[in-house]
């Protein structure tokens, strides 16, 4: 079955492996005449690019954006948009080596197993490098509703967290650090956590949470698609997510209703929002905010056992260039995703 | 927008609300051949079924379906199968005081804003009756599969949790006790907190745990239609859920590398099993297991302050027969949509 | 796969066979706060309806509609919209001989094909019993929009034909005619060749006309949702349908540039409309109007040779209660697939 | 809403308009392991190429085809197979003076209409340009199933026709004509016919007949998404189609049951084969055959009258190089789409 589009009006089609000539895409169901602001979605991948900063992964790739249709003197003209990114600093060779080798817990045997084929060069389809079509898609999706503000930040890495609500936080801070978290205090040791773990040639997990305000109430179609559905369905398509929670989440498990109700103030905003902003998979009016858990980099700069094609077992290091923690690059793509749940139900 | 429709090849079309006539729902895309077992799809309505035990609803529903088509001589034909269950217990009047009433972490306000009208009996289409027609769905869907192996049990309630791997549990005592709690000591604990919960006039959270098991590798359609991505947003349009994990979870965004990568044996199966089954988005041949959380209920049997539509501070206090804890009759819904998203990728 | 479902925001999803215990849908998309006329919808069921007049099948059918969710004092709620229509005049002993039989022209042989068994009472699915279902949706459809108007009638049965453009044909007097003819001259001879032809055993094949006016220019997704290749897809769904045009349709093939292009008028409207009302996929405000090419009933009361399950020849001749010419009672069909779609793209 | 995605499990995603910088694609659901012969690939766009002979538009255009992902080693890899084809002889300057002017029967009205903007370079979005796209992914839809014989040739220009049954004819000769007609007399007759249209400044239209041999029986998924019905759908989409008849067509909407059923042979073949391969909406293993109407080209060299954008009176004529008979050239793109829809019944 084909897996590689997004949404139903607003739709994302995505394609492009690691080493293969380009990532790019296809933004369909973009309203016309909307000027494009073509500095703002490469500002994005900047956000998200290899090597923009001393804690992540120190490839270098330009990752810049080409459109190549639907936008005629500055304005979507209705028709689809079509983007690629060229890949310009992938070796080949550098991975030959696992042509025949299943790294631990990477998406190796299960491609295997499935298309009978793998591209083993970096992952292949399986790569992170995919995202570069999702902040492309979500950049424009922003666009679309200057209204609504979305801001994600890193809210933990490993057992560092934010321990405020994020009322209290400053999201204007949040690029102003390398690990993209508003909390700068808890930044700065979030920062010599990773650095530490790089050196010991390991990686480490982190939460992302996203906040997202200005959102008209109405947005959202029970009963399979509600928009908390949507939300967490495009966030657990993410790389490396192994969790979402939205509103009290899994702490609202162990609360009681007298205390997790959020009671009306007269205008019909809510006293308290545990909702998340979002009833009966409508949204509210509310801030919607949601948490999504990443794992650590499965790629490590230690010796592990593995085996290859034919189940021999064998001994493996990471090579080469890696993050030793994801969430300060995921970032943006987890603003992209919501962007794009978002628009699909705006427009 | 319809949201109605789950799955693309094998597909759950859903109709009904409280207080209709009727819920049901079209399965579409089943195959052809198969002898369906009607005595199995009633027993799995049953086990979500008000009144059928001290520690859920008393409202009594009989909740029989009926099968309009898509079998003939005891088999499916491969036309859609329409299906049928009465609302037998419904009384409108019961409800004619909530008419303009607003009631606090209901859909109450948000269906208002979004159509601009409402069905104020029982929630309408919001009200958790509608989960019938995915049971339904699911019990079908399981009788495609009969080799995997679907184990759902609550793993929380409150702050009450089975605290040992579920490798250690025996899923054949989870329809033992009113709670579906596998480990029967704290099954007892999990009861009698609800007991006392109700007493207060109260409600409480809770998760569910899911076990999936002989699945084979191949499932899942990456990018956006990962196996976990389908399974997410199942879990998060049940009414009430918050949060959702698979694998590792949350606890694996606070793990290193070297601790969660999952070394592979000879034979392609891991040593340990953090993937949660599923790597890259395709299931991988090992156990799928996720957690879903679930809030409590909304309607609590004590005043809390409220406001109608237009706008007026009241007091307000839940009548009649409703759940204390949700988690125990949610043990088969949970399972019933898990089969939906399994069936969907392996028809 | 799943085909039972037609639209993308506006859906209707169909069940139900010949000999089933019922015909129904659901109606999902359907906007809230719409007053529902249900003797509107009901009497396109009875335009439909077998017995209705002379030349038609003489089966005795209710075919009374009971919507079972999504209205809400007698408005629709945003939910969707669940209905049935029992199966009362059905004898399955009636079919005991086709078990084994594969009726040339029919479905039998491809169902088995396909399916690998076959519900052989009246045809099963592949009855059009099943249109019951489109023309409750196209009922609902036509409320949506209630200043489009779609009249349909039959222009043509064997050689017999209407020789005047549609503009000069009187739209209301089409069901004052057992044909549904507007042109009385026609009509008549019509009716009398479709009389001949019984009397013969034989059936007739025929074409039907559809105009739609009062569509707003812009309905219409390029490029592959052409307005135009929707409805061609709609009407070629119908049993029996051997073709679709639109506009000049297959005259158009033969005709040159400098005579068939519509040159406009100062207000956009159009001089001649060889376009039928629609350019680039999109409508322009002008008339819609298109031809539906009917095959003859292959179910006729004469001798003929054909074979059973296993390849043996046999002889056999229809039984029962047959039309001999479809057409008008496909009238009210093509109406309402035409106005699902056009729901679809105004909703 | 989104429209520029075919198919559901094998789906093709397109972009580009006359005048951007490229016109491509991404195919979605192309099962894995398939070696591609990109030479087989341009092959089929060089068909489709404008200026490849006398009776064709003589602009230049290389139209070479570039895959972007998706293949390694020369297979398909089971991800998104992205393709670009550049823009490379377009000229913007030649179409300034049309920036306000709606051309008659072009969508240069409905566009705006829908768009409210309008990309006026050579009809953007809704220019021929964009069947490279369908062709590049029909032709990749070809080599997924090597068996099955689609061919397509010109049956008509004009008053001009081919009066033989496709029997008689030899589809090896298709290629030997600039007309793309296998029937050499009438061929010639055409290519006559068609120097002298365009002499006069004139254009005309045609009809193009496909014959698709060797599909396996069973493919079609009743109700709505018969095989003929996406037959229908993918022709119809194609610009300047005016209709779509199979089989029998709109001539057996004059015949009667006793003449258009097809009897059966003892192995399940039919005698006759009016039902055009498809019965009940599902291929039969027979020929699959129909027939696609073109309207003339509505760009003509003679003064034509027309309006601008306010609504004032002008008069135009014709500029550039334009096909005077689109149906040599629209040969490819009938198979392509062809090619496209079976594929997606058959992955």
């Amino acid at each position: 079955m084909a897996g590689n589009t997004f949404g139903k009006k607003f739709r994302l089609t995505t394609f492009g492996e690691s080493h293969g000539l380009a990532i790019g895409g296809v933004v369909d169901g973009c309203p016309s005449g909307v000027s494009l602001d073509f500095e703002a979605i490469q500002y994005e991948l900047d956000r998200r690019r290899p090597g923009q900063s001393a804690i992540v992964t120190q490839r270098k790739e330009a990752d810049k954006v080409e459109f190549l249709s639907g936008v005629f003197e500055g304005k979507t003209t209705g028709a689809p948009i079509g983007f690629v990114v060229q890949n310009t600093n992938q070796k080949s060779g550098d991975y030959e080596h696992l042509k025949d080798v299943y790294r631990p817990s990477h998406a190796d045997y299960t491609y295997d197993k499935k298309y009978g084929f793998r591209d083993y060069r970096g992952g292949g389809r399986s790569s992170a490098r995919e995202t570069i079509s999702r902040v492309v898609g979500g950049a424009i999706a922003k666009q679309l509703m200057p209204e609504v503000k979305i801001n994600a930040f890193v809210s933990s890495v490993g057992e560092i967290f934010i321990d405020k609500p994020y009322q209290a936080l400053d999201f204007s801070l949040t690029e102003t650090n390398d690990v993209r978290c508003p909390d700068l205090a808890t930044a700065q040791k979030m920062e010599e956590y990773i650095r530490q773990i790089r050196k010991e040639g390991d990686t480490i997990g982190g939460t992302i949470t996203c906040v997202i305000q200005n959102v008209p109430a109405g947005l959202g179609d029970p009963v399979f698609d509600k928009l908390h559905a949507e939300l967490g369905k495009a966030m657990l398509s993410i790389n490396a997510v192994k969790g979402f929670e939205y509103g009290s989440g899994f702490c609202g498990a162990k609360m009681r209703g007298s205390e997790h109700n959020d009671l009306f103030n007269p205008d019909g905003s809510t006293k308290s929002n545990l909702s998340g902003g979002i009833q009966g998979g409508i949204s509210n009016g509310m801030d919607i905010y949601f948490r999504v858990a990443f794992k650590p980099v499965a790629t490590i700069m230690q010796m592990q056992q593995t085996i290859d094609k034919n189940g021999n077992l064998l001994e493996m290091q990471g090579k080469g260039r890696h993050d030793p923690c994801v969430v300060p690059r995921a970032v943006p793509i987890v603003e992209a995703m919501a962007a794009l749940v978002l628009a699909d139900f705006l427009v």
